[in-house]
């Protein structure tokens, strides 16, 4: 199996072990993305703001760090099977981009409702691509079915150690690159990107307090997170459709429990204040996913905020949501 | 008078010597912007593309430069006068950003068809604002009007040789971080930019292209530079709203007519494109304007541009009008 040996989320020493590894194998391969300041940002957050740019990693996300790190360490074997994952979003074009670049086969699963622009994205990489139809199948026995046949490996987009260490690499590169931060606050969906900054984070700066952010309409992981069990949330309608998942995965989680000071959430208007903010003080493009952190701080969630790092988690949005957002935001602004 | 002696158009010993000193009085007041690289903007292209990210300069664009070390060089005399210039785009937001760091008063005189959003940018800092309608009065007049009674320094957006100086800076640092570019493109509206950058670039890399890139409908500069007399423009309709002016300043036309190697012009589809292009897959947010070295190597007006460095000038646009850019494209690219 894939399942590493020592991402055992009570031993920091051996988790941070995986993300250094991570981090080698991802050398020229990923980007080291800038971290940006924007006097304007430090103005309406309150706060002297750090932003890690995963907008700018390749295919717009930092999703490439997770899949980049599982896929390569696919044996021979496992290579020639090919790769499946099911998502319509940056871990599809992640998986799709990563077995472009090393010469594997990757089955993208998407539901019939994914944006053109997505499929599109997906299909560029060269992958092949399955939809389902959601009111009809299970995606999980749709993937069973394919692999069931075609005995591909599958490679979820975040409860998956070798995931979770790939993403952490963005935290790490983020505390080394500016010391004493007191705060990071990291998007929080599956858990993936949190989960592994935690521990590079929390390993190189273990009083630096790391917050995950979540939408309020997507809040199973401040709830799961409170309640010390893993709730769960149905097809919520926040704008940020990166953390739509229905829920943190359980490594995931364990990880963050243990680790993590505290999660928060914060309104769909906020997220969309964030990205219109960073869009016309920023001058950067970032998907309302990747607002959350920023969004947190102008909503004043975070008590004491500091020097606050904010990881960007991507940039890739849809033309016509980017403007509807712009919009919003300029006719709240007159009332 | 604010005429520096040595910034003389036949000699670049000296005009060089001039951008180096702005260059030092600039020194942590302006940011050293980022010079970005992007695989997909690379490929579209056809050039391996290197953009100066003056988007991400203090007040959006490259002007804060010029501004600064124009103003900076004011003796107290001229300080306690105050400053006035007209401009109702950037060269009035970093006027009155400067002269507001530097305590010194100053006014902006502004057409009266001026966009709320660009009006409030200046008043933000606390400059004093004139609006003048542009049907009744003749803008210098106005200016000169106002000269009379309240004797400001007049500092204007192109034609003044520490402004030439200062915005030779940006090109200034994209050679110095970049070795062995083989063209760079630099946007030409009044040709401060141009002029300033070509300067810094010859003398750094004497092989280099510096080409200048005017929109279409505003090509002026592309016609005084085959003419070599300077040619105007009325009122052009570009949407890159940076080089609506007129004509080039007389000094920066001695200087892009002795040392830059072409200007050319692109459509307005192709400045669209490019916005739209930097927006979907740089992930940064540019103005129109800023995208016309990016729009010229779309559109193919520059032979075997190699390593190209492009300056990107400036990110400050309107939300509604950048909708409308990539509803715009979106609208072509499926038809």
């Amino acid at each position: 199996t894939n399942k590493s040996k020592s991402l055992t989320p009570d031993n920091l020493v051996d988790c941070f072990a995986e993300i250094e590894h991570a981090a080698k194998r991802l050398k020229n391969v990923a980007y080291k993305t800038p971290v940006m300041t924007s006097q304007s940002v430090n103005e309406r957050c309150n706060a002297k703001v750090f932003m890690k740019c995963e907008n700018l990693q390749r295919i717009g996300a930092f999703k490439f760090r997770g899949a980049y790190n599982a896929v390569s360490q696919l044996n021979e074997a496992q290579r020639l099977r090919g790769v499946i994952t099911v998502s319509s979003g940056n871990h599809g074009q992640a998986i799709a981009r990563v077995c472009q670049m090393l010469g594997i086969k990757a089955t993208i699963v998407m539901p019939d409702d994914v944006p053109e622009i997505k499929r599109n994205a997906v299909a560029a990489f060269g992958a092949n691509i399955v939809i389902f139809d959601r009111s009809k199948q299970k995606r999980d026995e749709m993937v069973d079915a394919i692999i069931a046949q075609e005995n591909q490996v599958n490679i979820p987009a975040y409860e998956h150690p070798h995931i979770i260490a790939g993403q952490g690499t963005a935290g790490l590169e983020l505390i080394n690159e500016i010391k004493d931060l007191n705060t990071v606050l990291i998007p929080c969906g599956g858990g993936g990107l949190l989960a592994g900054s935690v521990i590079a984070i929390k390993s190189i700066a273990p009083d630096c307090r790391v917050i995950g952010v979540e939408p309020d309409l997507a809040d199973d992981g401040v709830r799961s997170f409170k309640s010390g069990h893993i709730q769960t949330i149905t097809n919520p309608q926040t704008i940020a459709d990166g953390t739509r998942t229905e829920s943190i995965g359980v490594l995931n989680f364990e990880i963050i429990k243990r680790y993590v000071d505290d999660l928060v959430s914060v309104s769909e208007h906020a997220i969309e204040e964030a990205t219109a903010m960073l869009f016309y003080r920023g001058k950067i493009v970032v998907e309302p996913s990747g607002a959350l952190g920023v969004a947190a701080l102008l909503e004043k969630k975070v008590e004491n905020p500091g020097k606050a790092g904010v990881i960007i988690s991507g940039g890739n949005v849809d033309g016509a949501i980017f403007s509807e957002i712009l919009r919003s935001v300029n006719v709240r602004s007159k009332t």
